[in-house]
Order: C-alpha cells, then structure tokens, then sequence
C-alpha cells in the first residue's frame, strides 16, 4: 500500500476519496510534522491554483443540541442532492477524565457502504475549548475531494472562533429552551454564527419561542440577517431541506473569497501562538504587527504558507 | 508615592491593602514582565513560609445568570461576617469586536467608602475562553491582604479548567432552566465544580426543577456529594447565609493544601506552554514529562518558582 504522503495529496487533489483515511492518518500522527507539510503541499489552494471546491461547515452548540441526529439526516439530504460529505467531529477532552469522550457521544447514522461520505472522529487533545491545528489541515486535505467537509464541534460562546477560522460557514445548533446561547449571543461575546438551527421543531411552541427568542437577540446584536432555522430530525425529518438550501446559499455567497482569505491569515496566527508561544509573537512586534505582516501576503497563500512567513520574522 | 513593585509586594504580604490597587497596575502592564515578579516574589506562599490566608473563590457561569447580583449580596454577607473581599471580574472580549465588554456587563454594588472590599475588572485579552496569567498573578498578590478573594468568569463547561487552577474553590452560578450547563455536566465535559448555585430561587418551581436536575446529573457523572444550593438575590435576599456557609465549609476541608499544590503545578504548565509555545513543551518530553518535573519540586513552590524550572529545562 503506497502511503508517501505527497502521493496521498496528489490523490486527493484528484478527487480520489479512497485516499482520504490514509491522509487523515497523516494528520493525525502529529509526531511527523514533515508528512503533513507535503501532503499539504499537494492539495494546498495555492499549488492548485484556485479555491478548492469543498463547502467548508461548521456545525457547533452545546451538548444535547441534537447535533448528531441533525448530521444524520442533513448528510442524507446531501447525498440524495449527489454531494459528497466528510464530517470531521472533533471530541471534547475532559481534563479530569483524561481522555476523549468518543465512546460517549451519539453516532452520525450513514450507510457505511456508501463510499461519497467519510465520517471521522478526533479527540480535541488538549486544546481546550479549541480547534486543533489537525482539523484544519484535515479540512483543507478534504476539500478537493469532497463537495461538503463539516467540522462538528462541542460549544458555547468563545469556542466558536476557532471554527470560524476553519470553516467558510458557521452554524451553531439549539435545542429550544436552551438559553444559554441565546445569553451568550445577546451579551455580544458569542461570535454571530452565520446561521442558527433550533433542534426538535416537532416539539412546537417551545422551539417557535426559541426561535423567536434568537431572531430579537439577532436583531439586538445588529445581525437580523441571520438565519433562524428550525428542523426536526426524527421521522418524518421537517425543515432539512431548507437548511440544505440555506447552507448553498451561504456557500454562493460574494464574499466567500474574501472571508477564506481572512480565516487563513488567522489560523495561521493562532497556530503559530499556539506552536511558538506568546513570547514569539511578542518578537514580531506583537499581534497586530503579525496581522499586518499576514496582510501582505499573497491572497492565495495557504496556512502552511503563511505560517512559514511567520517563523521566518522571528 | 512609592510604586517600587518590591515594596507593593512587602505592603500586602503584611496585609496592607491600600497597596492593592498599585499592585494590580503593576501585574497589568504585561511590558514589564520583571515588575511583576519582584511584586510577587515578595508575596509568594513560598516566601512567606505557608499558605496564604485568603480563600480564592471562582464563581463562573453563562452571562445572564446573576453572577453580578448574586456577588452584591455575597459581598455584603462576607462584610457582615467581617471579612475583606477583592473581586476580579475577567472580562470576555470579542475577537469580532476586537474589545472589552466591560461597559456592558452588570456592576457589582458595594459601598464605595468601604475599605474592606476592591472591585477590578480585567480584560481576558485574547486568550479566549481561558484566564489570563494576570488573573492568576493578580490573586496571587491579593491572597496575604484580602479574607477571600473572587475572580468571576463568564463561561460554560469547558472553560472553568482554567479557573480551576487559579481558584481554591469553583462555584458554577446556572439560572433556572439553564439547560446548556445541565448538559455539558451530563455529557461528562464540563469539569464538576465545588459547588453549584441555582439563581432566581423566587422563581419557585423553575428553580427547584433545576435544582433536582442538576444534583441527578451530578450523581450520574459519580458526584454525588457536590452542594446544590437555591439563593435569591433580589430583596429580601435568600440563600446567602447558606451559600457562605458552604463556600466556608469548603475552604477548611483537609485536601485544600494538596489541591493548591496540584493547581499551582497546573498554572505552571499552562502558562510555560501560552508563552513557550507546544514546541517548547515537546522540547520537555511532552506534557507528562514536563508534569514530572513539577511533581519532583517542593510542594510549597510558587507558580514563578515552577515556571524558572521550566524554563531551566529548555
């Protein structure tokens, strides 16, 4: 079996998604840095000369929100729309128990004989509330191979800014009655997702008062653009068509391009905080130095690109 | 007025806390990072021979839940009780909005004139869902001058680690009803606090119902024994006197000493890896090695004691 990880990018640069489980293997071992820079060097956006294809999804909220049941029917949808859908679940770790909760949490239902939908679990390790630098190398390591790549993440409030760095679009999920998001939207620190999903429509008044709820906290906090959706997952499924058209309106949107181009330069700068310490980015002249050093770069540079400029500055 | 951080560090090593205020300037401004250490060096555990006196107190949860309220009528019950109490209120800040939200969020009432009680606001800056080491160093300083000392966060599950390694006891406030903490603490997430208080104990069943679900989710994650308690802030308050009650009982229980060499141990290692870098702490033989090298210290080291070890070690 070859696995030489510029072959693995290669192959997924050419769409072939039987090279995607050896490749997030790659990722994963994060003892050999080198494997993944070349693989990434194969599918990065600037080698290719382009913007890869991938809808790239964040689907975040608290535990309990149904975000599980709401993937197994949503990856449905994709597929009967013949698009191809990897979901990257990224577990939280408890610093008490240790480990990862994969055994805990709810599975993503899929037909495992369908080869246009890879589902993957991996630990958040150790990176509290975070994204690990692995799910975003995932992510772009997809994204040539897949038309949907979902990152799905636990959380409320702060955490989802690291999504947004990975993900062209950000969706978090409620069930209703679950106030706490909506208190964190309306006190203005949770970052305005670009979409909200109110799980468990079936359940009626409670999940229109929801959405009701998070409509006023959007219009509140000078987003009431935003959509507020409410889907049921359990048979008969209600309201996933219209979250499927939701999220391809949001993929065509204008400045797509332009948001990419912000989330890598700041994916790159948490990276290389997070590898080289806030005493690194203080030698750059401090964060805002860093930003503006990012901001010359070439639009097209990929992270690995850009994280290279950084520590070549120091 | 004298300034010379040594001296501020003397002042309130001997309980003089007029010179709180300066000190906390002088922990703020992060250029001068010397500053901060002879401060601190002065008033370090280690130092002084034992433990400082004050019990350090998190009290966190999810914006809206009455942390500000509850903490006026906390704060007057402590007085009452004639002990002095500082509170560090860390502020959330928006990578959006690129602030502090400080003008935003509700004020803690206390009588101005009373000497016996320092109010601070800081920014969280950056660190995102995390407690800045200023938090940390400014509890440290304020320990040997203040009976208790409070720092208050805005978070849900995964960011009260954090919290854990600065404070002795963590207290989680949850509004009734507030399902999102009920299911990070389900989920096995969500470190389980010292001690959980139900707000808005007025609002009668709502609040028991919470209560109840609640001291069930503890027992399932095999926590049975974690205090539960039901307070009012709204005149007349309820609650309270228990709530002191419990934060006293919990600061003269016999693992107090071990959990403060354990947490100081913890904000080592944090705060080595925010500033150092993951590369730094590979450089250390990983995480469990740099553990190991804590653990081989005196049990009576500072937090700057353990991070010169550290950094020795590089």
């Amino acid at each position: 079996m070859a696995t030489d990880p510029a072959e693995l990018g290669c192959r997924l640069r050419d769409g072939d998604r039987s090279a995607a489980p050896a490749a997030l293997n790659v990722i994963e071992n994060r003892s050999d840095r080198d494997a993944t820079t070349s693989l990434l060097h194969e599918v990065s956006p600037a080698v290719l000369g382009g913007e890869p294809e991938a809808h790239v999804v964040g689907i975040t909220g608290p535990p309990g929100a149904g975000k599980s049941s709401l993937l197994s029917v949503l990856v449905s949808e994709w597929r009967e729309r013949n698009k191809t859908v990897a979901v990257l679940a990224v577990d939280p770790s408890s610093k008490r128990s240790g480990g990862s909760l994969l055994g805990d949490r709810a599975r993503i239902e899929h037909d495992p004989r369908d080869d246009g939908v890879l589902i993957r679990s991996t630990a958040a390790g150790g990176r509290l509330g975070g994204l690990a630098a692995a799910t975003r190398e995932a992510a772009e390591a997809l994204a040539p191979a897949f038309d949907v790549v979902v990152v799905e993440t636990v959380g409320v409030g702060q955490s989802e800014t690291d999504v947004e760095d990975v993900c062209d679009t950000v969706a978090v999920v409620v069930q209703p009655a679950s106030g706490d998001v909506l208190q964190f939207l309306k006190a203005g620190i949770m970052e305005v997702p670009d979409l909200l999903v109110v799980t468990k429509a079936d359940l009626g008044d409670i999940a229109s008062r929801s959405r009701r709820d998070l409509n006023q906290a959007l219009k509140a906090v000078g987003s009431p653009d935003v959509p507020v959706l409410a889907v049921s997952s359990v048979p008969p499924p209600a309201g996933i068509d219209e979250l499927a058209d939701a999220l391809e309106a949001l993929r065509d949107r204008a400045d797509l391009g332009e948001r990419r181009v912000r989330a890598r330069r700041g994916a790159a700068l948490r990276e290389f905080a997070a590898e080289h310490g806030e005493r690194a980015l203080r030698e750059l002249g401090g964060r805002r130095a860093a930003e503006r050093l990012l901001e010359e770069q070439d639009r097209g540079a990929s992270v690995t690109d850009l994280l290279a400029v950084l520590e070549a500055a120091t």
